[in-house]
């Protein structure tokens, strides 16, 4: 049975999809159609929201899971006389808040993601920037301004990593891409010796490489199972060999990596 | 007077980050020191919390807020003994969820941020090579397969948006950069005339766009601010005369700036 679940906000969504996703995570026997539903900010858009929560009832024959972070009464006092089960999040814990602060809330409508607003914005963009101008070993004269610098296989996800960091933290990532060359000599490349505190290892299962590296070049000695397989266990020794905290991409998800990489590197973030 | 707020997980962080940064953003007056804390997974770990937790109390001389995502009720009954006001999302919420879904939670330590695991991380990671391959006008012929193209001028945004709406979103997104040229012809480029359905133009101020320019190529005539206003001001006029709908990517997020494109543009997420 499919049971459709709303994540409503009056924003963008974000934090109503991220406490939503996580909640429904834990429940792995019900399967969930999601659909998000961002700037919900005023009553006539809240009536049509409520169609739309009716009509999924009808449907699926069993009322939506709401999960909403709508601040103005006005407009959640509609979406209550849907036929949903509302999660009221920010109504939950705003009063508590409030108290605790003993400060009265703004109930500013579209503020529930604060993460990249003004004084942020330039500095992410910046490391966006960053991420792309030395990404994959294309410059290597800036490593002096990076607050780490990924290596690891070609294809073993630090672009992804990189600009993540660079989106959601600001932080100022670069990478380097370790190929045969540096396998076969036994050492890092001159460029990543001097900036050895930065470096953060990167591996991946080789029959993951190979499935990756087949998207973009099929059927090359590049994509083969061989080839992955000997760069995988070459990189790794050196890792081990020059004493480089690595953690293996391919069962974690761009978010987990990331977290765990400033955990282990004791980097904070940049963005406030 | 600063006060500290501890967002607390046995994961990566980003759900209590997530709902604790929109939270405080609802309380303009106080001032807060936000830190992340992921991988708190065990007592010891929770029982260290503890300790940071007490000092930020004694430095701040007020309770920290800690807002916690933690599913183990062990390691949350460590946490509840220390001086910090807790903010207990998961406990909250959980309850009634279990009731309303009459299933039990799995109550699975790091599940709290299902986004990007398994079937979504190649569909992302494509997202994302989509959004490097085809930068900046750098490859026309692959429009097809786009799921949107933005335009406007050199600088606007244009790059962070569609590499934000890979990695949320796993949205495949293309950018043009709208030059000169292109502006005294007066008209679209072919190559966007053939998929006009999928454009949507990013607009900015040329105040903003001048800063931005400068840190790129400082005096230039390329970052003066004649030469911003004039590109901004017949780039608006073209997205009228082509009838593009358009937003002012100044005072946005880039989160804000893609929810708004998706919605507008009536694009469905494609992680799920």
């Amino acid at each position: 049975m499919k049971r459709t679940a709303f994540f409503i906000s009056d924003g963008t969504g974000i934090t109503a999809e991220t406490l939503g996703q996580s909640l429904l995570a834990q429940f792995e026997t019900t399967s969930f159609t999601k659909l998000t539903r961002p700037y919900i900010d005023s009553v006539e858009k809240a009536r049509a929201m409520v169609l739309q929560i009716n009509s999924a009832a009808e449907k699926d024959g069993v009322r939506p899971i709401i999960f909403d972070t709508i601040v103005n009464q006005e407009i959640r006092d509609v979406l209550a006389q849907s036929e949903g089960f509302m999660i009221d999040i920010f109504s939950t814990f705003l009063a508590p808040l409030e108290q605790e602060l003993s400060s009265h809330s703004s109930y500013s409508v579209g503020k529930s993601h604060s993460i990249g607003h003004n004084s942020n914005y330039m500095e992410r963009i910046e490391a966006v920037n960053f991420a792309l101008d030395n990404d994959d070993g294309a410059r290597t004269h800036y490593y002096d301004k990076a607050d780490l610098i990924l290596v690891g296989v070609s294809r073993c996800g630090k672009t992804p990593t990189c600009l993540y960091m660079a989106m959601q933290y600001g932080i100022r990532a670069a990478n380097y891409p370790l190929t045969e060359d540096d396998m076969e000599r036994l050492q890092l490349p001159a460029a990543l010796k001097k900036h050895k505190d930065k470096l953060f290892g990167l591996t991946i299962d080789p029959d993951r490489l190979t499935a990756i590296r087949h998207e973009r070049k099929p059927n090359s000695r590049y994509a083969s199972f061989a080839q992955c397989e000997f760069e995988v266990r070459e990189v790794e020794n050196l890792f081990r060999r020059e004493n480089i905290a690595f953690i293996n991409s391919t069962h974690f998800s761009v978010e987990e990596i990331s977290a765990k990489i400033l955990v282990e590197k004791g980097v904070e973030r940049r963005l406030k």
